[in-house]
């Protein structure tokens, strides 16, 4: 289990981060999902973060990456159900999520993804 | 992170199985999936094992448990995204999953789930 598995919903693509990230796993992750974009001409990818408690600046950092490579590949990113506690850390931190979109919950985020479209 | 995050969409509600299931873990979901079937008024629920390189009896009977209490419930079950292995290794061993239905993809699940509905 060192993938994270990448849920395709029509153009969509959903990710749900629920371990700890590592270097690899992040690196992994990222080429999946740039593949999968490509792949199935995904034009939104979801990446769901409410199993996370904490975000540093490691995974903020991941966050912005991939959703810059999406972007490049012509694919928006969302990312949903951040806990109230992650965005007063990510504030607290200055830590700003440079270019993510997010939404409430996943819902929320494919009806933006749809509305862009 | 002791819990698996439950995602809703529409009537359906997504769980992603990625890391290893120990007995709290499983109760946890357990508990957490029959609240949110209620409290969501969910018709359907995903789960999805494509991050599962092994389906032990212990997993098994987890899934199976979970899409009884579903349907007692009111709500279809479908399990998405067996890995190949997973599949032979689970007729060898005789565990049939009793009472789950199985879909290849997220996508095919969805369908499957509101053909039904």
């Amino acid at each position: 289990m060192e993938r994270i598995p990448i849920l395709r919903m029509g153009t969509l693509l959903l990710v749900t981060i629920q371990v700890d990230m590592h270097d690899r796993l992040a690196m992994t992750l990222q080429e999946d999902l740039t593949d999968r974009i490509v792949k199935d001409r995904a034009k939104g990818v979801l990446i769901d973060i409410s199993a996370l408690d904490i975000v540093d600046s490691f995974i903020g950092r991941m966050i912005s990456n991939t959703a810059a490579m999406a972007k490049i590949l012509d694919a928006k990113t969302v990312v949903v159900g951040m806990q109230p506690a992650v965005a007063i850390t990510l504030v607290e931190l200055g830590l700003a999520l440079e270019g993510v979109i997010t939404a409430l919950n996943v819902e929320r985020g494919i009806a933006m993804l749809e509305q862009n479209a």
